[in-house]
């Protein structure tokens, strides 16, 4: 257990209900939504909506306040049943109460492990993790600190079926809401891929679409560009093709070498993909064929 | 008159009515509004709301579709009319088919006036240009060249006052929606700053609240800040002390003297007040006490 | 002729000798040269080097004080060839009195057109601007108002090369030190490329080497990237593959449609090329094989 | 101990020296210590310096390799000593084989420190970390888990006196090369700041000199900024007024209350406050007055 002192400084964020729904754009939407949000006296405190020009889709996400509506909430989900059906929405109601479970994945490098494991226990996730899943021991002592289960998986060249075998069997057992990728290294099977489709974040180390697959770093730096990126992504089985969360970008100069790249790229890597745990975590981020909306 | 091959490449903005509104935040307000608007078929393009916790006040803003309601336009206003009584809202109906007057303000720096005149002409803000306004005669040329009155009214330091009453009789006889300091390097009285409160857009070559007042980027230079800044803000009769619109800054370094400053900072003068001008005039940004809620 | 009081606040930069050299690495370089410079009492404002790790290239450049030599010049120049030939040095001794030539080329945007020739106006890029060469009309007159010879060649489809014979008749004849490819939009000939090589900018609307080629922010739009960014490079005869000068980039979400993209795009355009422009003009950018060391 | 696996991937720099040098500008310097370095052999893999036209101060840095030079580093000492009087410079050769001992700070609020931490343990700070003081207890659990030392000293409001006599006794027995404040919240006696006196880097959370002192992120909430930053700067005896060695700013809007400025703000401190710190024990941070010159 961690000592209360820890504990310190974390904001508790109020109970919430998040209420997320697309469907085909039509006049009308937001008027049904919220009027029956208003009818159960819900507190809105942040709500967006956003419809796309090109594939006539609607989006839209609320955060209603959790005392305002809780002794409602299924007569609402009811109500709101209907409304779905006119409009031919894909919807959820999420509690915020309700902790999303998320397995992270790492190799041999710690530094996005370990900038992920530190949010979460300063209360800047909002989430439980299930277990640190890696094909290496390296990482054990740095993920017993938190008191959080760590499994090595390795994957071996010669056995890597028998490897990801034994991970599709973990993720079954841990039935994880969200799976991340945190300089992973290996390419898992589309099983795997499919099965966790719009859940499952990756952090690639450049700013895709140039040096998609290996070397990234080094490839930029053959190819002399003047600013490195990172770019977090939901994985799809077209590796670093997948819809694109969040990007960033660092500057750099002939003075720097490929091992240069590498650290500089490491602090960029860090918050593009804290930065897209947490917009996932908090239902902001939407899927919109390869491309990703945003409420942030 | 301008030849006709200036205008190729000018994208054409849909004719919209832009709904903006703010009033003591409390439930049932998105409701009320969006149902109204859809009560008359209005299509809605782009909306916005925000809702200030501390201040508990509520903001919002909707693009409609011109051609979806253009012929019911005074029946919504009328029916309108009561929700606002009702919610005791402060509203505006846009109509982005009526150009706003502006009248910009220079003195002998070109940078800023030449930006904003080369968007203006490009089609990037859309308004009409009534006057530009210096205290000296050399920027008459350029001015010339798009055709737009060039009015120089001398600012002498034994006569300001003479001065500044002839600035304030060309704003009573130009009328303008939105005046804009583009370096105009001078203190207006407060009475014209009160006639145009929420309406009167300043840059200053700073990043604020560092360094208000004169010579920002000598005294920069002298701290040895290591980024240096713009900001484009509403002027209040305290100087540089306005609500905030938007804000830049750029790298620099030791081997930058004042003078790399005033040369780098251009740039961020530029776009810093472009930004801002452009977001006034599509009506997305808000006076909240002294800040502003911008939804961009 | 331009107006005396445009002239006002142009700051006149000192005469200076710029001496830029590359040659093999190794010991003594450094030494060698700066025993020399110090030998006729040079006083050097500003010195850079460089030591590729990679290819053991060496590269440096001095700035001196023209005042401090002006009077040896000749016998600096013949001493400093026994260096140059005892490290093989490749060399040059610019003299800032002496105004490099650049001719632009323009096609009917104005954005990159517009800045290049405010800043020269401004005295931010110090050079003389031999020519503006464009194949349509539409910007004579911008050009015009700072009495620049502008010359329009048509590069119809059906006539291309006839065009670009024009072209290059029209380079011999302007004998350009330099040439700036400010959104020209065509491909030149493989022969210009190699008659300007390393002294042909250009500026590519996107992030390079992603999106080379046609329609970049079109691309950038359906992947539905985070950032976008312009990139200015050496023309080679490799479209987009040449070493790249500057690069940077904007935020971008969802609610950008690719005309909005053009629109954000255009600043980056912008500055990008200016910042190019202004490094090569002061003898800042060294090619090393396909990439660039500035000195910045 | 740390277990062999955690050093995986830890890039051993090459052994090198690192000569810095400051003294009153003049023609010749750099001819006579390239000379000199030459003369030994000495393989220079990186050199710079800066000729400040304000002060007409100077300021070298060289890195050389230290099997170019390591069997005559004392005889370079001695004739560099010559060469130091004549210019009359402040020198230092620094040997990289030599552990600089840093001591860090902190309070309750881990970010930086886990950072700091963090990258020393991956091999980005070159240096020995002696002890971790707080005034607290909170993170002690934290810096167990690397094997250093954790001194608590609590400063109370009624003994302050009291704990900083111990704060000075702990510093005179642990000898430290540098100091670092890792959001320490406590400011430390006159005596303390003089005795380390341009080795004592603190973190400061806001774009100074903008929000000076306590509270800095809710003063930028009420002043309504659109961009908050961090400051890193040398501590000297006028709070927050030290020189600058680095700055780094994130953007905000009006949607962000304090609590998530100070969230944003966490990942600007904590690149901002590595980045000084990794510049400062790599020898490229001059003070110049109350400015820096890095050559980074």
């Amino acid at each position: 257990m961690l000592p209360f002192f820890f504990w310190v400084g974390v904001m508790k964020a109020a109970h919430r209900y998040i209420l997320t729904l697309t469907c085909p754009d039509r006049v009308g939407i937001v008027a049904q939504v919220s009027e029956l949000i208003a009818s159960v006296k819900g507190w809105v405190t942040e709500a967006n909506y956003h419809s796309d020009q090109e594939t006539k889709q609607f989006f839209m996400r609320n955060e209603i306040r959790g005392d305002s509506i809780s002794d409602q909430v299924d007569a609402f989900k009811t109500r709101f049943s209907d409304i779905a059906a006119e409009f031919n929405m894909q919807w959820a109601l999420h509690d915020t109460a309700e902790k999303q479970r998320v397995v992270l994945f790492a190799s041999k490098a710690s530094h996005c492990l370990n900038d992920l494991l530190h949010r979460w226990h300063n209360g800047e996730l909002d989430c439980m993790i299930s277990a640190v899943i890696s094909n290496h021991e390296s990482l054990r002592r740095m993920v017993d600190w938190y008191d959080i289960p760590f499994e090595c998986i390795p994957i071996l060249p010669e056995a890597k079926a028998t490897g990801f075998d034994q991970v599709a069997q973990a993720l079954t057992r841990l039935q994880p809401d969200a799976v991340v990728l945190a300089r992973y290294m290996q390419v898992l099977p589309t099983s795997i891929c499919e099965t966790f489709s719009g859940r499952m974040i990756n952090i690639h180390h450049s700013f895709l679409p140039s040096f998609m697959g290996a070397n990234p770093y080094q490839r930029a730096f053959e190819r002399g560009v003047k600013l490195i990126g990172a770019t977090s992504h939901y994985v799809t089985e077209d590796l670093d093709e997948g819809p694109i969360i969040e990007q960033d970008v660092s500057r750099v100069s002939h003075r720097h070498e490929t091992k240069d790249l590498i650290r500089l790229g490491k602090d960029i890597e860090r918050v593009v993909l804290a930065r897209a745990v947490r917009q996932h975590l908090e239902h902001r981020v939407f899927i919109s064929g390869n491309k990703t909306v945003i409420f942030d």
